[in-house]
Parts: C-alpha cells; structure tokens; sequence
C-alpha cells in the first residue's frame, strides 16, 4: 500500500513537470504564431500591425481561451485557513495534511476583497508568471539592447532636446497625470463610485509617473523601415529610452514618499526626501551601470594586449560580456537601486568602450546576441500582456478612470512635448519643425515599462484599477496610434527614404556655412562637453580602449612608466596615422556642429590612403560622436612629443 | 496606522525583488569567476582543469560560504503546522495570519524525516532552486546543441558502434551496476546500517540507469583542442550524446515499473510493460523531435521559395528556428515523453534539412546561439551542483554505499566498453584498438544528466542516498578523470593533432584499396540505409530543402503538377550541375567506404570548375554524410530524365 502511494506521488511530480511545460509550450505557440504573421506582413508591406500588437493580439484571444474554456478544477483555492500559531508568513510553510507534510512557498499578501478572486482555476493562476521575472529577467535585455544599440553620433547631436524631453517632459508628463487623475478622482468619490481617501494624490501621481513612461517600439520600427528623418528618428528614440528610466526612478520615488501626517497636504519634508531619492537613485544606478562597463572594458582591454590568446575564445568573451552586463543590473537591484537605469547606462558605456576592445567576431556575436533578446523579451512582455487581460484575477475596470486616464495621457503628451518644443527652437539651430512635434505627439505610445510598472504591485484596490487602466492604455495606444502611424507620416508630409548619412552630411555643411562667422562668441556654450571628452580622449580611451593618443604623450612625464605599462602597443601607430590628419576647428555648439568637422575630415584621411577606414568609420562611432574634437584635441596633445 | 502598514508591505516586496536579484548574483559572479580562470588557464595551456570542473569548484566554495557564515533568519520554517480541514495540499493555499490574508504556493511533498533539515536559513532554500529548471531550461540548451553540432560524416561513419555503446552498453551498465548496488544494499541491511525492505531492487536499478548517462564533456574539449583521433573522438561523443537519451528514458521506465506483488520479485508482465514503455517513449520522442524540424524546415523552405523577402529578417528567423526546436522539447514533455530525447533528434533532423535552408546569416546566429547557449546553461549546471553539495539541505552520505557505487561505475563502464569493443571488432574493418579501448574506459565521467535525474526526485531516504552519491561521483570524476585525460593520452599513445578530413581520407583510401574484392558480398548489408537513403535523397531532402534532385524528376510522371509546385527552383540546376559528376561504387560496408567516394568525387568536382565548391561542401557535411549515396542514386535518378 505505500509502495502503490509512492508511485503516485511520482506520477503528481510528473504532472507538475507537464504542467510547466505545457506554460512554456503556450508561449512558444503564441510566440511561433506571432513570428509567421508577422513575417507574412512584412513581405506584403502591411504595416499596421506590428510584431508586438501582433503578439499582444495572440496573447489576448489565448487568454479569452484560457479563461472560458479550462474548467476550474481546483475547488478548495478559494478558501481562506486559519492559523492562529503564526504571528507572520514565513517564507515557508510546511504543512501537515493527512498524516503527510507538504512544503508550501510564500507567494505574496493578499488583500481580503481579492480573495474571491482566487476561485478556481489552476491554468490561470499558472499562466500569472510573477512580477520579478519581468523585472530580473526580460526587461534587461531590452533595455541593455537600446543603449547598446543608440547611433551616438545622431544622438549626441540632439542631446540637449533629448535630455529636456526625457527629463522635463516626463516630470511635467506625471505631474498633469496626476492633476487630471486626482480631479477625476475627486468626481468618482463625488458620484459614489469611490470611497472617500482611498486615493490619493500621492497615488495619482504615482500613476501619473508609470503612465510618463512611453515605449514607441511600434513607430520606431516603421520610422526605421521607411527611413524616416533622422533627426525625428533620433528625438523620439532617445527621448524613449532615457524617459524609462527617468519614469521607473520617479516610480519609484513616489512610491516610497510618505509624509508623516495627512496623506493629501504637501510635507514639505517629505517631498524634499523624494527630490533627493530621486537624485540619489538615479546617479548611483548610473554610476553602478558605468562602472561595470568599465571593469569589462579594462578585462577585455587586457586580454587583447597582455593575454592576447584571448580573443581566441570568442564564447568566453561574449559570455563575459553578457555576464557583467546583466550583472550591472542585478547588483544595482540588490543595493536597492534602480537595475533598469544601471543596465540603461552599462549599455551606452559598454557600446563606448569595450565594443572597441572586442574581437571581431565577438563584436557581432553580442550585436546579435543581445538583438535576439531584445526581439525575444519585448514579445513575450506584448504577448503575455495579451494574456493578461483575461487571466489576472483582479481587475478592476472603472470606466470613469479609464476616460479620465486617456483624456490624462494625451493633454500630458501634449504639455509636454509643444511647450518644450518652443523653448527648446528658441536655442536650437535646426528648428524641430511642426509636423515633427505632431508626430512625436502622435509617438506617445505605452508600452512594457508601463505595464511592468504597473504590475509589479496590485495588492490593493486602487493599485488594481491603475494596473487594468494602465493595460487598456497600452492595448489603445499600441493598435491604434502604432497602426496609424503610416497614414500619419503621410499626412504630416514627414520625409521619408532619407540615407542617414547623407543628410546629416548636408545639414551640416548648410549648418557649417551659414554659422562660421558666431564661432568665437559660443565657443564656451559646450565648455563641460569640451572638459569631458578632453578627459575622456586624453586618459579613459588610453586607458579602456586602443583608440585614441598614448597615455605617455597625455600624462605628465614622470608618469611615463605606468603610462608606458598601461597603453596598448596599437595606440602608438594609432596616434601617428591620426597626426597626418591636421585639423583645427572652431566650432560653437557642440549639438550642431560637430559633425561637420567629422565630414570634412573624411577627405583628408582618405587622401593619406589609409588602409584603416572602416577601422576609423567604427572609431568615430564610437567616441561619443564628438568626431571634430577628437582630432582638434588629439592635435594639441600631439604637439609637444613632436618637439 | 495603515498607510504606514502598507508602506511595509511595499518594502517588503522591494526585499523581494532585491533577495531575487542576489541569488542571480552571486551565479553570475561564479560564471564570471569561471570565465577568467578558465581564460587564464587556457593562455597558460593548462589543461588539468576544464570549465565546468572550475564552475562546479567555485559553486562548491560559495556553498561553503553560504552555508556557514549566513545565519539562519528564519525561525518558524522548520515548524510543522496541522491543519485538520485540508484533505489533500491545494495547488494554492489562502492562509489567514493575524487578519491578514497569504498566498501559498505549492512547492513539494516532505518525508516527515526531512522536516528537521528545513530548519533556518532562507539563502539556503532560496539557492536550491527546482529540478524543473534543470530540465526545462537548461538541459534542452546542451542537447540540442550536441544534436546540431555533431559532425555528420564522420558519425555515420562509426553508426554500429555508437548505437552499440549507447543502447547495449548503457543496458549493461544498468544492470551491472544494479546487481553490484544490491549487493552492497544488502550488505549494509546485514551490518544494520539501513532497514530492511528499504531499498528494492528496482530502486538500485534506477540507480544503475542513471549513473549510466556518461557526460565526458570534459574529455571531449581537451581532445577537440589537441586534435585527437577523430575515430576515438566520434565513438566517445556519439556514444555520450545517445547514452544520455537512452539512460533518461531507462531511468523513466524503470521509475514506473510496478510488480503487483512483491516488488524484489520477477514480474514478467510489469517487466515487458517496461520494455514496452521504453521502446514506446523512446520511439514517440524520436518522432516528436523529428517532426518539429520537418516542420522548421517546410516552413523555412517555403520562406525561401514563395515569400522570398523572409531570409531579409534573420532575427525572426533565428527567432522562429529556436522556438520551434524549444517546443520540440516542451511538447514532448506536455505529452508524457522525454523531452531531451526529442530534442536530441530535433537538432540532428534540424542540421540535415533546416539548416540548408537558412540564409547564411541565419545560419550563423543559430550556430552561435546554440554554442553561446550551451556554454552559460552547463557552466550553470556545473555551478550549481558544486553549490549543491554544501546547500542541499537533505544529503544521506553513506559511506559503504559511495564505495559501493564507485567500483560499481567502474566495473560497468569496464563490461561495457571491453566486451562490446570485442565484439565490434569481429565485424570492423577499422579495428578499435587496445589503447583507444582503455580511453573510453577512463572517459566514463558522469555530469549534468546524471545529476539531473538524481535530483528530479529527492523525496525519499533511498532517492536522498542516491543523489548524495551520484553528487560525489561526478565531482570525482569530473576533477580526476578531466584532469588525468592528458596525461593519459600521453600514457596509452594516442595520436594527436590529427587533421580530421585527412585522417579520414587517409585511411578511407587505405580501406577502398584493401576491400575493393569484397563489395558484392557484402552489398546487402547496409539495405535498410540504403533505403532510407533512397527515400531522404529522392523525396525528403527535395520536399524540404534546396539540394537534391527536383521533385519532377523522383516522384512518378502523374504527380508532375504537384511535384513542380514543390520543387525549389534552384534544385534543377543543382540537379544538372551534380549529373557531371557521374560516380558509381559499389561499397560493401556503410560505416566504412561511403567516405571514399566522396573523397573520390572530389576532384571530379574540381575539374568541373564549380565556383559552389564551398557549398557542396556544406551540402555533404549536411546530407547524414551519405556522400557517396548521394552521388549513386542522384545518376540513377537523373538517367529518365535524360533520355
């Protein structure tokens, strides 16, 4: 007889090996599905739907079967035991039932209303994979991939319009969510469809900041297609990529702010905390990120010029690339900082620094890599927030916060980008015109940040509301400005089939010629960028890479034996060939200008008959796309060993 | 009061996220650690010590530290509790504590004398993650890529002897071990050190069948690197590759073999029920697996032919070619079988048709993917069993019984390898001689399979035992047997730096010379390859890929309308160009002259001045190593056609 039950408790473990199988196996089929769709779009030039709405629509029609098909067949998961002996919930509860102990691992807190919603259902509760698995594992990519990806050159060109977006405009973004949120809030508390204090402003603001996060992947897919403007292309890209990571800091911030009285009146205090969270967590992930860049650039520095078997074993690089990257943002997780910023910024840096140092072969190994992932991750989040919409169990559909939060999402959209839009053209050489910031008003799609956001805490009743608005906001968004946004481009007359480099050549000379006459009077405007990446070509290139000047010509001379022993034997050739190429310019603002110089300079490397010009195309890539300084600084510092 | 309460409950999920996030950190800090060590070793040609023999040392240190200097935290968790109401454990259990309610998630059953062990220490359970990630996430990565990577011609050249090794020799060492251990059991009932009726028979058989999955990962990079035989290098990885599949579904078979009545006694009906069982998961795998990459491969081929635009976007191919082959995997899992064994056979059917239909750049990424794959999933493995050691809170180390198990892996590697050697070569032309004989005795290291099964189950005092034992097995394997390899390589004389293709015409030439008089005698005894190759070469590798002959031309006259919508257009002019190369030869033996004749042809080839050369190359390389098949039976094949 014990025998008999042991097989049959090897015959549950089976079950339960099946089980998560046949949840994988659901995604994959989705997945599969999304892929062959997509693929026959493409090829038919459809571009309404993109492979993310695609995905999101699978997901939605599997979870309506999930969800009305599969029985419940789980009867007791609804009822709530007693235990009196407990004071709190361990983390695990072992369990005596029937004479047999039974381990039980500690899920999470769950509010009393929600518990009818547990009735039943084991697939569904299954298909509900947790918040941390979005968090640790498929956001990452994602976002590692977008800074790893960014074309610096035409991003530090925007810089400035950039970081006013990303920076101002979120903030402006969530505080005219929060507004508009806390005024419809206050009616559905007037109408009865709200008890009185159970939201706050300090909770519309909060949704006010996960719904700031946008997520245009559908309008940057179709921008990159048709060859859209580059200027556009770049706005938008960057504006999405540092705006998450400003969103999910001021998520955070919100979340934890918590004025020692009333809930609703302004401590003063406690809001200064937040600006200082704010800050604080922002620049540590940033310097958690960097910095583990830097420790791979160095490693990958050293292999190539001490070990130089090294770059042999191109899996091991890959590998150790992959692994400090995503550990960059696990470290700065556990330390209680934001991972996604860290992971954001590890990315910018590691394309800065160690890409150069990279082999050949594992240049494209992690290029690749990292561009499957992305391709990966960003589906399954679409797919599983298809899924979603039917499978979680506590939704709270409130049509009046639903309205309130579309009227809230496009006012703020529009706050933020046409006001910022005039400031910035005031300082701006190249106007950003006004069929652009139509189209960046159009772009304000919302995506997987917002939805990770939003998930990763429904515990209570108002979180709930804001996490099934927050879903309902991206499905619109996503359908339909991310399949309007072709008739869109039509009708706002936006360039498209533009070769990047092309016309960022022209807009330069046309930028170059009309402005050498300000050159002496704005030539401070950029003086930090100047500090910078003097300090960044003179010592950290050396010192990260093999491009750039010998450290023995840079650092003082009774430095010369470190430097000696710190610079890679190439940087020596490197710093000759770069002296044949005698170029001074006085440009006046870093954002415009730059380029110019990078463009005349091209003739007069090719004139030497350099054998390196694709070497030198990656080179000027990869300098923080400050090409012109690059070879006036490297002229100055030249000198003195000259003598 | 409680807007502060729920600031905890905020920051305890934040803790939640954050002990998440250190778990993964401290892998990747090991796999890191891993990789600079193995970095360093390579660059000094060390080669005593492998990766994953480094990957499972620092696992075994960081389980020491984890084990001894975190402090238990969690008092409560090695309390059981009662609970009178439940009578069986729900999937999800709704605990009230202190009016508040917890979600609990169902993790396993517990023998009520493993209850102790659960004492303290959350970073030790939270490190001991399931068996179910074993297997559905990182086992499928490995195998897969053996499957992909397994060099073809040379395999098919050595088939009888690998298919000997992997089924008889992994049945024998089944039993052979069996019978040794259940000596031994018995022995320890006598000297009172287990209870009687503990330990079955069938239990130390389950031992056998999975301390039978050798995994000489470790041998195989060392010979890769220096170059060995390629004869010793294809019988010892094609044995290793199958042996693992044939050791799981054993191990499964035996798991369910249930006599009616007492189980030590013979019980013929349960016995063949096995058998069945085994014949029947094994035979429904091999289908599953194969099936997907017909599949994967129909569909990539009709990418290539009516929607020529697909090959454009290799992310979404790559992506379709990984999700199909994973849910190979996963459905045969979700079906009852076993997943690794169809996803074995995926990855070989995947490489013969699949892959000629990839665009080059797809075929590329998939290569690196798999090979990037394999290395993070069994450096994991490798890590996490060092781990194990130390965090496992359940180990049973029996002192005989380690003993007993060690001369039992070594007397049945011994009655597997020196008989069945014998034995094959009565009938190999190639003898396998005495020096190769005694390296794949030595080459018996166990690792990620064996410790896998081991671990699916650790419910009982005897399956604890087991996986103790199996635990220290590998270890001493792996870091005695890896790390002895080269030294006896040097000991027993074994050739290194052996230029494979050289190798092998070398000695193909040799053989056709000698065996030329006996081809009609021995014509019929590779007939059922023969056919099977007739069947590949005429109607599969034309359906499903761009090589072979064109449907028209194989299929009869009536099904021309069909056969011309199926056909690739570029098979007809491959068809045309392969009839130049008109080759007929009767070889006696399919494991040894197939590989003369593609040697043969090769000039042929030349003097046709092909500029495909390289992709004939390719083509071998991926038609099950038939060459010389191929060329026969495509003249045969083009004759009608020409008349």
């Amino acid at each position: 007889m014990e025998k008999l039950k042991k097989y049959v408790s090897v015959k549950d473990e089976d079950h339960f090996y099946q089980q998560g199988a046949v949840e994988l196996l659901i995604f994959n089929f989705l997945l599969i599905l999304t892929i062959l769709t997509i693929w026959l779009f493409k090829n038919h030039r459809f571009r309404f739907l993109h492979e993310t709405g695609g995905a999101m629509l699978y997901g939605l029609v599997m979870g309506l079967i999930i969800r009305y098909v599969t029985k419940s067949s789980d009867v007791e998961s609804g009822t709530v035991y007693e235990c009196e002996k407990l004071k709190t919930g361990p983390s695990t509860l072992l369990i005596n039932i029937t004479n047999q102990v039974y381990e039980y691992q500690y899920k999470r807190e769950i509010s009393h209303h929600n518990v009818n919603g547990h009735q039943g259902n084991a697939m569904l509760q299954k298909m509900t994979f947790d918040p941390p698995i979005f968090f640790n594992i498929l956001l990452p990519p994602i976002i590692f991939h977008a800074g790893y990806s960014l074309k610096k050159r035409h991003f530090f060109r925007n810089l400035g319009s950039i970081l006013t977006y990303a920076f101002l405009g979120t903030a402006i973004s969530c505080i005219v969510i929060g507004l508009i949120m806390y005024g419809f809030v206050k009616a559905m508390v007037h109408i009865d469809q709200l008890n009185q204090g159970e939201f706050h402003f300090t909770d519309c603001l909060f949704f006010g900041s996960l719904m700031s996060a946008t997520d245009p992947v559908t309008v940057l897919a179709i921008f990159h297609e048709l060859n859209v403007d580059t200027d556009l292309y770049t706005l938008l890209f960057g504006e999405s990529v540092l705006n998450d990571a400003v969103a999910i800091v001021l998520t955070h911030s919100i979340s934890i702010y918590s004025p020692k009285e009333n809930p609703n009146a302004f401590d003063a205090a406690a809001f200064f905390q937040s600006v200082g969270n704010f800050l604080g967590i922002f620049a540590g992930s940033f310097a958690m990120g960097s910095s583990y860049a830097v420790v791979t650039a160095l490693i990958s520095f050293m292999h190539l010029t001490k070990f130089t078997k090294l770059c042999d074993f191109p899996v091991l690089e890959t590998g150790l690339f992959f692994l400090l990257s995503w550990s960059a943002f696990l470290s700065a997780e556990a330390a209680g900082l934001t991972g996604i910023v860290a992971v954001l910024f590890c990315g910018v840096t590691q394309a800065h620094y160690t890409y150069n140092n990279l082999s050949p072969d594992s240049k494209r190994r992690t290029k690749q890599l990292f561009e499957f992932m992305n391709f990966l991750a960003e589906n399954v989040i679409f797919c599983y927030m298809g899924l979603t919409l039917f499978t979680f169990q506590n939704h709270i559909f409130n049509p009046l916060f639903i309205f309130g939060a579309l009227v809230a999402v496009f006012v703020a959209r529009a706050s933020n980008i046409y006001p910022l839009s005039f400031l910035l053209n005031l300082g701006r050489k190249q106007k950003i015109p006004r069929n652009f910031q139509h189209m960046m008003m159009f772009s304000g799609l919302r995506g997987a940040i917002a939805f990770a956001l939003a998930i990763r805490d429904t515990g209570s009743q108002p979180k709930q509301m804001m996490f099934s608005t927050a879903l309902l906001i991206v499905f619109f968004t996503v359908w339909v400005l991310g399949g309007g946004t072709t008739p869109m481009l039509t009708w706002l007359q936006i360039r498209v089939g533009v070769d990047p480099d092309e016309d960022l050549k022209a807009k330069a000379a046309s930028q170059s010629a009309s402005n050498l006459d300000k050159n002496t009077t704005k030539a401070e405007s950029a003086w930090l960028f100047r500090v910078w990446y003097g300090f960044d070509h003179k010592y950290l290139k050396p010192l990260l890479t093999h491009t750039g000047p010998p450290l023995t010509s840079t650092l003082p001379e009774w430095c010369n034996p470190v430097a000696r022993l710190l610079t890679s034997p190439s940087a020596y050739g490197d710093h000759l060939k770069d002296d044949d190429t005698v170029y001074i310019i006085n440009n006046d603002e870093l954002t415009e200008n730059y380029e110019s110089s990078a463009h005349i300079s091209v003739p007069a490397q090719e004139s030497t008959g350099s054998i390196q010009a694709t070497g030198k195309e990656d080179l000027q890539e990869g300098d923080l796309g400050l090409g012109g300084y690059k070879l006036q600084l490297q002229h100055t510092a030249g000198q003195p060993q000259k003598n």
